[in-house]
């Protein structure tokens, strides 16, 4: 079972400003979550067939199962990240739990 | 370069029949899509930390460029996955396009 723990992020006002913060600052500090898996970035270019999206940003972090997932939310390294998306997250960002479909 | 169409479809009304239809009606459907590399599928369990989510189901996409994404989209496989799209996803489901962040 895998589980992940996705993070979309709405556009931000200076999206630039965004990538950067989140490469150098936010992405460091998920990588030190105990039990993360694998993470995977993506930037948002629009909704399909080039239509508008609300979206800029889309963090895929696994996890090995819920509980796995719970302990690094709730470890010092999640606490650090949660106030980090605190200070980058747009209104409407938000996130979801997920178990991958064999 | 990887690209991935990411679907989120909100809540339906019969999670157990939406799940049924997706695993045997529409992902065979986007499987047969041309220059498909990957499909992620998974089942939200909810926010983080148990908290609620208007969220019921992921699908992740995956293509080489947003070229080859857009060739599966135009062709006739692409239009039988939107139109069954049109079937199941309720209110509030959506659609982006993102490049993986190396």
């Amino acid at each position: 079972m895998t589980v992940k723990l996705t993070v979309v992020y709405t556009q931000p006002e200076d999206p630039e400003a965004f990538d950067k913060h989140y490469m150098e600052v936010h992405a460091p500090i998920v990588q030190r979550w105990p039990g993360i898996q694998r993470i995977e970035l993506a930037r948002v270019s629009g909704g399909p067939m080039g239509s508008p999206s609300p979206y800029h940003w889309i963090a895929d972090l696994y996890f090995a199962d819920e509980a796995a997932l719970n302990q690094a939310l709730g470890s010092p390294e999640g606490a650090e990240a949660a106030k980090d998306f605190g200070n980058i997250a747009a209104s409407g960002s938000f996130m979801t739990v997920s178990t991958l479909v064999e």
